[in-house]
């Protein structure tokens, strides 16, 4: 699928292999701060790529050096977001908007979650509450030995509420350094990063950490599109279920999709000793 | 808050910073092991830590140099408590009381993770039993090299009941090797305590993981305290229900917590790069 | 009692010491893959030894030196399997069977977890598919440094439906580095499997490992046998459940277990320091 | 607000009060049988309403004498829906497929169920299929004599996947009952239903029933619009989790909602004998 | 035991029969509206009912001809109490007042559920508000022909806070019915809370319908208490858990309560044809 | 199938028509009573109706005019069965078999609720413990003008552990009449059994309930047998989850369950106006 159905101001989305495509935030003189804009537009191209039969894999990147993002860009949404509202002065009314704008929001970055394909986050430089927020939403994690994560919100006083709070804790790292990172706001790095699992691999530079999330992502794209697919949904459902429940999930699931043709296709091309290829789903 | 109104035989509770409780418990001789009086007043003191307004963060530590406690006292429960009662010889009958006296002691050991702001547990020395249940409630753990651990329960033919085979788990450590520890009763050490996740981190000694654990609770004072509690609040909710229904949660929490000066006061002292000083809850 | 009872062609069952069990994997010509038969076969045994007074710990081990399980024997398994099932030509009848067969192959693994008395895996060599399946069914996962893990399912173009996809989640470790594997079905080592905790610990040969696993299973059958089964009880419970549904879990089930007599033997053992002897279950 | 916003081939929304919408299916002819645009349209149309500050209640009713809806244009779905999609031959594909028409077609019903305003549902002559499908997302249910229920899915083969199998037991009905007209698609008339408590009330004719869902509409729409929001929502989130958690949801929600003017605005209405007017949301 | 332990100035607690508590709320001048001290009392008296040996059964009921209760006095709440708090003007913090409040008044009125006793209430007149709160906290609902039911709480602009919203459900009424008397804050009468099941019965008199509860109360007391307080325990547990937890649930708890020497008792006095007499618990 | 295949002691399994088969309870001098070899057998044949493709319903009922069932045979079991067992003097010990016997026990009733085929239930005469037990595990319930409920275990100083306390809530009745009738082991009789929902229907004898039920069974086994296991899965399903859960469980169900030609033929009948004749599952 050409690129050019993925236009965006701040985001450039890329085909760098076959059936692998890259999201790249494009906003480097603000350290890709998020203004109100970006977030809908990230949740409309990842509704995108989760059906677009051309796609298997998606890498998530940033653009420049410095940063993968710094967060919310603070000044623009106290200038003009749902923060700044002075229309409702009722405190219960104030709420039920903020209640409809915080859902908005939740919304389009859970679309990274919900997206069908696995989602490679490559994470580098300033690494601040939204960058937490939406790679909590990726599958796996890699990024660079120069990374600076942050949970930044206590420190403008706010408790973080696009996902942070909710889905590091079921990244399954150990409580106490969730608690610490959470409560604290301190800056934690590669090192710590890998050591508790946030992370599953620290890289040189952002150049390496890409090329390996590439390799990776191209070795997934290779496995029957329907095997992977659904591997990602039933670990997604294991997660917030129990193990009853899970196990009937996978079932059910497997019910329809081992009748696909692939599991013929890759035992025929195991016994050729061939590579099989996978029609598209 | 003056200390005196935390007056206990076996608790020390003293202010060391603003907005900073220590609570010391204090009965060396013994090893800090537990007596049913000491668990009614740990709860007692942590149920009126979480409302008080001149409290942020508590840490919670022990006197002496060998234990941070060497858990409940054998010797004095056989004598006096719920497993020497010969009055009920109907073993249904005993069952009943048996769950009146074991749900009185959780509740007086849940008040640690119920209260509202965060509790920072630094352990020492023989670190038995209770030491596991009361630390399990704990958000952040710190321990020193010396430090002893054990599930120690199955040692003396029981189930741990006060919460460690519940609260363990949900500290988010691999299963191997909760399994492993809580089986067999074995003593783990600071190194392995710190490469599963148990602890955040291990310092040489009592004094200076003391210190460091002064500077992080100041630390996290010094944040918005309705984005701290709220920090908190939400994270523990994630950690029993699902993805969804934590999202649900922080926004129906912030869209009361974000109406807070709180923000506006930090956003301000960003800008005038001063540091906010929020007002008491 | 005798190993007469558990007699069967793939698997030898012994009893090294006294309380515990050893179950090997027996076709080692054919790196221990396995056929229908021997799925049903461990189903059957595991659900004696969880009855078998005799037994207090069982170890899970292997033949031969080149494998633990290369998984599934998928040539049988396409030659007479329910996969090579051609009878039924719609779609949703075909999947009704297909829900029955993964049934019951789910509820044969799942007799390893559902097994009363705790188990410990010894895994080397190849590791693939059911390996991961059968072990995650385990409470205590050693290792050889020898040993390659895969979740191989994709690779044959299928998601894994007998129980990793949700049992790996619920051994906590990291989600990027579960994913990471169960997408890409890529090996993994000793090395990364101790860091994430998927074993406990690593072990030079497979002699050694044993040894080991041996004496914890020793120390685990010397200890009070209701505290321990009630012990591997509460921990899987709570694993599936709120922190309030496993604090009150714990509670109703030591209502009954404290009434043992093991609690005063240990107590009186411990006084008198000698070692204490637990009657049958 | 003018209904000129609301205008759909198939759909009249109109405002017979002050905060109080009516939507009519409009497709008498066909006996309201619906198309792929109807769901489609129905979807946007409760989304609007579910923000827009003019309205408070929401009455759902249908065109003609003759049916309240006869449910899915069957003709029409096997012309063009996904049902007679014939591009995908791999069935595990094809399952794919299916999964995301039945989630976008389950979201648009599904937002009359997650509309803030409350849903009063007028049903009347043939109502089977979706027409069940749909009512069971509204709050309360009036039907008049003439009502013909049915289940109608199995009939044609399938199971219900629009909501009905879901919704209908959490609707609270005997599960006897269900289980009777699901699983036969049997009709049921208005006494059974009145009985089972499927509607709350039954009238002579349409147009009282019209009149007196108008009349229940009024008497919401003069509450207090935070109260009535709040208690639609807890009630429905009560539905779906436990005691404990619906009471602490409740307490989370009035922290904010009781900070409303409302209340002290009906406490002096009260005391002065005048109706309050409430501000808008 | 003596009724003087139970003295309180606006409740009176007698034993109208063996093993049988009658609770009264006394205040019929202001037609049993609620004060602060009320709820708090009525907590206290609950949870001593709870554990007192000399009671197996309770009875709810209240003073005067006109009311069960008209709920919370609301202007001596709009006085004194938290919606009256000036103090906090931050929305946040008093959110944060609020919800401390909220969680202390729904604890004293969860004391009435988690009664280990069942308790039988009896409602006549007036039953706002409050009543409904505290009654679907009781096992059994019985009324007089004269009765007044409202969910009352939205005519002052709130939502009900205390339990209603969450308990009327999990009293498994049909949801139609709910939502309307919820939302709309209408009465409802004796015969419609017969027909939906929110009462068991319906008497002509309080005299008569008291008589009944007291003959229903001492059969039940008449019945093993171990099997009764079990069985209560259980049917609570299973309305919140899923049909497999409530399984397990009740065979964790009858592993100890079938133990009961009550059993022999009452299988001997059944061959005797004689009463059995039950020991205290 | 044969009904020599289902050759019993106390059970006489029949197939009165196409696909319907009709189990009877045959013990009549004894009422109907159970004793164990009783249980397992009802296990072994739902188990075997589950997976017959000949079978798409199955009636319940029991022979003679006198009693569906008294339940329990109470000597039998307190002379042979596990409540009599005398071995194990531990009441930890003796808890750890109770849970065994009762978790067999449960299992093979369980087996009436997991068999995929709708069960109906004709009850008639004394219908005492277990005939609620089993008879909360069918879909229907039909009973005759005769019948005499009672949840009968408090009698005998026990709490119903089969099924009744966790399957009686979920067949969702008014809970006070739950409570009423399980604390009190009244009987209750056909006019209340309908009013509150726990039959779908009365009749005025045995004879024209069964030939009502064989009626309703003959309906239910013309339908597509896909729709109707798939119906009634996911209904029992959306009992024990969430509403997204259930939405989200028909959808994966349906993937593959739309793709049946039973759709087609159903379709392609109606517009032929003959009936549809469904191929074996």
């Amino acid at each position: 699928m050409a690129s050019s159905n993925y236009s965006y101001e701040y985001f450039n989305v890329t085909f760098p292999s076959e059936y692998v495509a890259q999201v790249e935030i494009d906003r480097p003189k603000k350290l890709n701060a998020f203004i109100d804009q970006m977030w809908i537009n990230i949740g409309h191209i990842f509704r995108q790529l989760s059906v677009d039969p051309d796609v298997r894999v998606v890498i998530l990147t940033a653009a420049g050096d410095r940063a993968f993002t710094a967060g919310l860009d603070v000044q623009a949404a106290s200038e003009s977001g749902a923060l700044s509202d002075r229309s409702a002065t009722d405190p219960a009314r104030k709420a039920l908007k903020l209640r409809r704008h915080i859902q908005e929001f939740q919304d389009d970055i859970s679309a990274i979650e919900k997206c069908e394909k696995p989602v490679i986050a490559v994470l580098h430089g300033v690494s601040y509450g939204l960058a937490i927020d939406m790679t909590t939403c990726a599958d796996i994690r890699l990024c660079t030995k120069d990374v600076r994560f942050s949970v930044k919100e206590v420190d403008v006083g706010l408790a973080a509420d696009i996902g942070t709070l909710t889905r590091l804790p079921k990244a399954q790292l150990p409580m106490s350094f969730i608690k610490d990172v959470c409560l604290s706001a301190r800056e934690f790095y590669a090192e710590e990063a890998l050591k508790v699992g946030f992370v599953s691999a620290v890289y040189e530079t952002k150049a390496v950490a890409l090329e390996k999330a590439l390799g990776m992502a191209k070795l997934i794209a290779s496995k029957g599109p329907v095997a992977v697919q659904t591997t990602k949904e039933v670990i997604n459902y294991s997660r917030d279920h129990s193990t009853l429940d899970g196990l009937n999930y996978i079932k059910i699931m497997n019910a329809a999709a081992l009748q696909t043709k692939d599991v013929e296709d890759a035992i025929m091309s195991g016994l050729q000793k061939r590579k099989p290829r996978f029609a598209k789903l």
